[in-house]
């Protein structure tokens, strides 16, 4: 029987294929005494023989879809499997004391997983995690379950999980992978950005969809609206595949735009920028028509090492970005740490505001070697291309100028000892404190641009933390005071003839653009895979009209007479 | 010799005295086996008996000086001391044991201290707390040292000790102690604090205090300039004997100043308040010659108990204070905990970032019962005085709206139950929250005043938690965005009609309040301490000269630059 179940739409589009399950089996066994420890050791062996077969097949995948580097772990899950020190035991464990492989297997590698857990050292305690997954293969084996594979996986699918872990989304081949669905997560969680990565439908926060639909139920899903259909009747599936073949024209559209200037109805031009966190997400910006990086994270460089990255691996990564880039402006974002987001390698103060505490340019100020090196790498990789360089968090202009103090004094040694660089590289600020959006016109006497970091600068100004569902009702974007921030940040960049540009999620949000237009932003920086869309969007958009629209919007009182303003303002 | 130490000035003031040194005695003593029990309970009953004494004096000195129930600890105290049930098993050690007094005290007393330590229940550790004390106490006597015993000093002088706890200060007499001075804390601790409440000078954060001077040295302490000067010279007697009675002059002038209205030089009113806790502090508010309460913190009400404060509870307390204050108008602040300000009996979820969470209006408009209590309350207490009702943390015109609105029912519902209450209560805002500043033109429209609270209002603007001293430096007042902010208020206010008042620190800074006077703010709200001097201050002040300097310093760059300009500004 048809059944509707309902979620949060997180990436577009439309699938129709059998369910997957992605699910940790039950891998509860009793301890039995045996007969024969010959046979059973075949047994373990067999289940060995399989696992090490599927990891080859999943690392080699993994390799070729995401590169060797994330592909490592099944290298070291592999190195587990053939470990004699550890393989040993276990065959004597049911050799002498009659039990089955299941007890022996589970025995032993509690043993070396208590162990290294125990070391005070995370790569040890990493090593525990790999025998655990390593176990649970072995024993999933050995029981006659299964064990969750995406990576091996080869028919079309949608997949159904609890939640999506990196290491599963890590093996995802899109030719087989449909569509997901997930009970948890929003839309800005990790497998909802991953989808729209991969530009696959998905929906998420289905409640109870574990407990509703079983393995290999045909269903639809719908990314646009949020909804899962199970079971379809063959006439929902006839209207499905229309609306996916609608979509899929849409989309096509939307490739024509990939290399067209972005021009408002009535002639205006904007930059349409994205958000970047690595080389790769340059390649992907650039297929789906970015003008411009207007965001490159560069605190992606420092996480998942145990080192800072020298100023060589930097000038490495920022000279890739900026050659793939060409003439096309790259802007990057120094260092933004601190936070919510932690270093192992770099032990910050506990902070009991983390949001209000050192992070980001106040953290490289009081590291200034730290952020010397960052500067160093940026500022030779200059000569590759067209390259701007933003300061994050900037709450006073004392800490534009002693930042922009040690950009010139990098900059000057460097001319001294012959390194070559761009005499060109602007540099600018995010403007995501409150203090820098109501001083901009003093600021734009000093820098040379300004982008707006939207996220921050609203939790800073409603005073309500992002990430605390208690408090998300005040994470405002449409509330007058943000927008009027906005504006004083556009209008004060443009009495000084420097631009202004936007790289929070509002950049790329359907009743954003309009007013962002009105109100004069240069440049838009969203994520690329929504670059084409807002594009199409802008070219359907009259910026004079929507400029006589702004002071009225302005003087709105809340957010909800914003928004309700703007939905009848698109609608005339 | 003559030697000079410095710290921070906590307490206006000169004293000159000689110390006492307020100091835990060393309570280390041997077992030992004694020849004669007989004569040992002796010592142990007359240990007893001059502990008895003490306590008796001190309790009874408490009472006079802060009240019943602030004593009510030292009778607690006492009740332990003629416990037979702690005496009795103590002598019979001694008897049975041949143990000496010490010994047996300090066995049978941790005894009774770990069980009720142990106990889940907090009034039963408050009991370990209260035989820890009294232990303390009787072990000095018996080992012959001193115990210290603030409420005892019966002579004038300088106190020095590490830190003072809440239990020390209670028993301070102004009559005798002179002064304080201490290794620990700052110009906001709880000591710096009192130290102004008592009128008494104070100098604190002095580094290897009580290393350096011992018991018994003649000292200068210098409230003003924060210097301590041991074993001084003649002269040096006889300048400071003159700067104490300048001081004296000075202080008395200010008291000339108690019922004088608050002019500036040029004819312009404006009205000093005080920030209160308490109905006592409402007492000395009108002492100090405050002509309203800016601010009325009614978080107090609700610490240190076990359950929320009924209607009845509140109601007699807001009665109280509107009494005492007769027509002058009295802000009182709706409920702001949350954040760093816990309620034990109220389980709130732990947050990332608990000042960007769940606090203040945001917890009572969650929990509408608790609110419509205190809105009660007030109202029903509004027969009493000048009332003015004020919502902190306000970031919405939505939230105004509801809590509004809440006042509107409960005051509707009394009307039909025929409970008395004023018609002319206002209703206001306290703006410490970015977008509040920037939306202040829509907020005056429906408010019926504004109270600027600095301290929130610079750490959301600044993202710089004000507790953290990593981010110290961004904690900026003087900041040109803050008195931006505080311009848009004052403007948006008076465009309507409606006043706007200040209630943060800043109001009675010595730099601020000429820019205030400037911006044109109509109420300055601080503490008590501070009003007589700021209402001098102001009677020297011009308001319309400090208006001309007004566009001059919001145009500045920097907070320094702001300093440095005000700092030339009042030496022309």
């Amino acid at each position: 029987m048809t059944m509707e179940l309902h979620g949060i739409a997180a990436s577009d589009g439309i699938a129709i294929a059998k369910t997957y399950r992605l699910e940790s089996p039950s891998l509860l066994f009793d301890k039995k005494t045996i007969d024969d420890p010959e046979l059973e050791i075949e047994r373990l062996h067999a289940a060995l023989a399989v696992s090490t077969e599927e990891l080859e097949l999943i690392k080699e995948q993994a390799e070729k879809q995401i590169g060797p580097k994330e592909a490592a772990i099944f290298g070291a899950h592999l190195m587990v499997l053939s470990d004699p020190e550890l393989i040993g035991p276990i065959s004597e464990k049911i050799n002498t004391e009659k039990v089955n492989a299941e007890f022996a297997l589970q025995e032993v590698s509690n043993m070396f997983m208590e162990m290294f857990a125990a070391m005070d050292n995370e790569y040890m305690q990493e090593r525990a995690a790999d025998i655990k997954d390593v176990r649970n293969r072995v024993l999933a084996h050995l029981l006659g379950v299964k064990f969750p594979n995406p990576g091996l996986i080869s028919e079309k699918v949608i997949l159904l999980a609890e939640d999506l872990t990196p290491s599963d989304t890590v093996q995802f081949n899109p030719k087989f992978i449909q569509g997901f669905v997930t009970e948890i997560g929003g839309r800005t969680s990790h497998s909802a950005i991953l989808a729209r990565t991969l530009e696959i439908p998905a929906v998420v926060g289905v409640k109870k969809l574990m407990e509703t639909l079983a393995d290999g139920t045909l269903v639809i899903i719908d990314g646009i609206e949020g909804k899962i259909i199970a079971d379809p009747s063959p006439e929902e599936i006839e209207k499905y595949k229309k609306r996916q073949a609608e979509f899929a024209a849409q989309k096509k559209e939307l490739v024509s735009l990939k290399d067209a200037p972005t021009v408002s109805s009535d002639g205006f031009e904007v930059e349409l920028g994205a958000n970047i966190g690595s080389p790769k997400d340059a390649v992907s910006a650039l297929e789906n028509g970015a003008e411009a990086i207007g965001l490159f994270r560069t605190e992606f460089l420092y996480m998942g090492r145990d080192s800072f990255p020298t100023e060589e691996q930097q000038f490495e990564i920022y000279s890739e970005v900026l050659k793939r880039m060409g003439s096309k402006p790259t802007v990057v974002r120094t260092l933004d740490i601190g936070g919510d987001k932690e270093l192992s390698y770099l032990d910050l103060p506990k902070e009991l505001n983390p949001f209000l505490g050192l992070r980001a340019i106040r953290l490289c100020l009081e590291m200034p070697d730290l952020f010397r090196t960052q500067l160093r790498a940026l500022i030779r990789s200059s000569v590759h291309g067209n390259l701007k360089i933003m300061f994050p968090m900037i709450a006073t202009l004392e800490e534009f100028r002693q930042a922009k103090q040690l950009f010139l004094e990098e900059q000057e040694k460097m001319a001294t000892e012959g390194i070559p660089f761009s005499e060109k590289i602007e540099v600018g600020i995010m403007v995501e404190i409150p203090s820098t959006a109501v001083m901009a016109d003093v600021f734009a006497k000093e820098v040379d641009f300004f982008s707006i970091g939207t996220n921050d600068l609203i939790q800073y100004t409603l005073a309500a933390d992002r990430m605390n569902e208690n408090v998300a009702h005040l994470y405002q974007p449409f509330n007058p005071a943000i927008l009027r921030m906005v504006k004083m940040v556009i209008d004060a960049a443009h009495k000084e003839g420097k631009w202004a540009g936007m790289c929070g999620e509002m950049a790329g949000e359907e009743l954003a653009v309009p007013v962002l237009l009105g109100l004069g932003l240069d440049e838009f920086s969203m994520s690329a895979s929504s670059i084409l869309k807002t594009r199409s969007m802008i070219s359907g958009l009259s910026k004079t009209e929507m400029e006589k629209h702004t002071d009225h919007i302005l003087s709105l009182s809340t957010a909800e007479d914003v928004k309700n303003y703007i939905t009848q303002m698109l609608k005339k």
